[in-house]
């Protein structure tokens, strides 16, 4: 592990590129206002840490209400457990035994885990877990509402799901998980608004099913950053598990919401390396800087006629439209992310500037760490 | 820094997914016929570190006869001078006082380290780094060859670039990289070998306007794993940089090479997570654990009729063609990667086993690392 090899800088702009930068001051202004509106919603908030993968995120997120956060990996778990961050719902089914190994181990250090099951033999399997470590653990169970990616398939396999963890003496139900990422980026507010209303119907039909059974649902989570403006008044969630809104990307702008309450949080600052080109200019942010899913990056400064593309691992290619300003060479350039989530995971940290002054460099929880 | 947190296993099918694995025994031979086919050839190999990040792979490459290794950032070349790896050439030219302040500090570590140039500026900050440090840097001339990446864009520039090398106190002009990135994935093997006979043609040329101005070049680099088997025996590369060839990817495999020499040495594998659907499985790789570029990964086992694609960050869909084996929950699948550079930026170690044994952790340089 090359840990800790680079001095730090105190100012940005002497930070070397390419680096994933967050502007604290839009950070902080997302985590309030999602909060604010979780409030006027009358709903909780568990935002989604997948999105930072960072203890220290985290801890904002729950200074300002949330009442824990999600994680899509037992990595992210653990490391929130680590730093103390509590109120955790893994929102991936298990399977394999290394992975309720890993968990098994995890829940040592905190029995109020809460995961998500979709399928009938992980109910044994984490009873088992639970009489082990002679503790009650909280599930929730997994409901497809139209994405075909986990979950059960029918009201009726999810209450016969949520029937047999009522029978098992280890595990108690604790609602249910209807994440619907499918509809998530709908750019168009109605159409995204109608999806979320059958969305919500199918919901509301699993609530009914499962009360005839006497098994009401603590929890209803689900909504990401694009659904929440209608999860969140709608009256099916309890909570939501939104996780961009703190960053934003190209991905979500190109999505059109009721205000503008969120901002872009998050860049890649890169150097312009190569002006030697009539139409374009060449960066030094390739495949190995932004992820590639989403919209090409977007200038942060609001060039006009800049078209982002990628240009090899370590080379970006900023072509000049009509009347397009040209960047000199060793200039440094911002780029709003094309997609947050899989940008973050390119980088061992986040460098979180105020202005040009560097306050903090936060550390961002890596796949599976043997080293 | 979360490092270590993860038990340590002693066979691959312990290992939680998503998993960057490498076959040692695939590793070691891809490493050894590339050695014996530049020997072979005449021609020197630097191989590109860019796609492993790795010091003991470095190492053996060295072993097998490599003079040094290329590196594509200066985090590469840091961890290469930190693994007492010499014999370095940084392959991207550098701007921006943030990343020369960088390359000077890693000079005083190794003075041996080349870079190349394809700015008249360049060479004066340059020239001021070797007088500070009171020693003479080998530069290179980069020369495009077509991408319109970096590189000089034509002959002219180029010889006017050697002669003010030429004319510094601190640098000495070491030769030419004329890399043809655009080229190396031409599929179809005849219309390969016509692209790499212009691009010979493009650095012949240039090598002789340097000849008339008593400008020899020691050392002609460039040649990825596409074009090898013509640039290596072509009489005009002294020294090939190919990288991709001990990994080999989806990408890669879709080339049609000369003979089957290298083979998959790289996997991701993965855990089937999902069986509920009719026409597919869910898997636990995702947008994390892939490249997005290049092909859809490849079943490793051979099975037919898999098709791999992505079904967000955490999950990959494995749609099952008519005939198809559909494999079941908690079942291991290993699959050839996308494209090998951008994917093991992912992680931050390779699991290196051979047959089902676990024999090595080796770890992943990080993108700047300031924690």
């Amino acid at each position: 592990m090359m840990a800790g090899t680079m001095p730090r800088q105190s100012t940005r702009s002497s930070v070397p590129t390419p680096a994933l930068v967050i502007d604290l001051t839009a950070l902080e202004r997302n985590v309030a206002a999602m909060a604010a509106l979780a409030a006027q919603w009358g709903v909780h908030l568990r935002p989604h840490a997948k999105s930072h993968k960072c203890v220290p995120i985290a801890r904002r997120q729950i200074a300002a209400g949330a009442v824990g956060v999600s994680c899509a990996t037992l990595d992210e778990v653990a490391a929130m457990v680590a730093g103390g961050v509590a109120g955790l719902l893994l929102t991936s089914p298990l399977a394999g035994e290394p992975k309720f190994a890993q968990l098994e181990g995890l829940l040592r250090r905190d029995p109020g885990i809460m995961v998500v099951v979709d399928d009938p033999a992980a109910i044994g399997t984490l009873d088992a877990i639970a009489n082990r470590l002679g503790t009650r653990l909280r599930v929730l169970v997994d409901f497809d509402v139209g994405q075909r990616r986990t979950g059960c398939r029918t009201a009726g396999e999810a209450v016969a799901l949520a029937k047999a963890i009522r029978t098992t003496a280890g595990l108690e139900f604790g609602g249910i998980q209807a994440y619907a990422g499918h509809i998530q980026h709908i750019c168009d507010q109605e159409a995204r608004r109608s999806a979320v209303a059958g969305v919500a119907d199918q919901v509301r039909f699993l609530r009914a099913a499962l009360e005839r059974e006497q098994l009401e649902p603590q929890i209803v989570t689900g909504a990401g950053t694009g659904s929440a403006e209608f999860d969140g008044p709608g009256g099916v969630y309890t909570e939501l598990q939104t996780g961009s809104y703190i960053f934003m990307d190209a991905d979500y702008l190109a999505v059109d919401m009721s205000a503008e309450r969120f901002s872009p949080a998050l860049f890649v600052d890169t150097t312009v390396v190569g002006v030697q080109w009539d139409n374009h200019v060449i960066t030094d942010a390739g495949t190995k800087a932004f992820a590639l899913n989403g919209p090409p990056p977007i200038s942060a400064a609001g060039e006009r006629g800049w078209t982002y593309s990628y240009d090899g691992d370590e080379f970006g290619r900023v072509t000049l439209g009509p009347g397009a300003r040209r960047p000199s060479r060793g200039e440094r350039l911002a780029f709003i992310v094309s997609h947050c989530d899989p940008t973050v995971v390119l980088y061992p940290q986040f460098v979180c500037v105020r202005g040009d002054a560097v306050e903090e460099y936060w550390g961002i929880t890596p796949r599976h760490d043997y080293l």
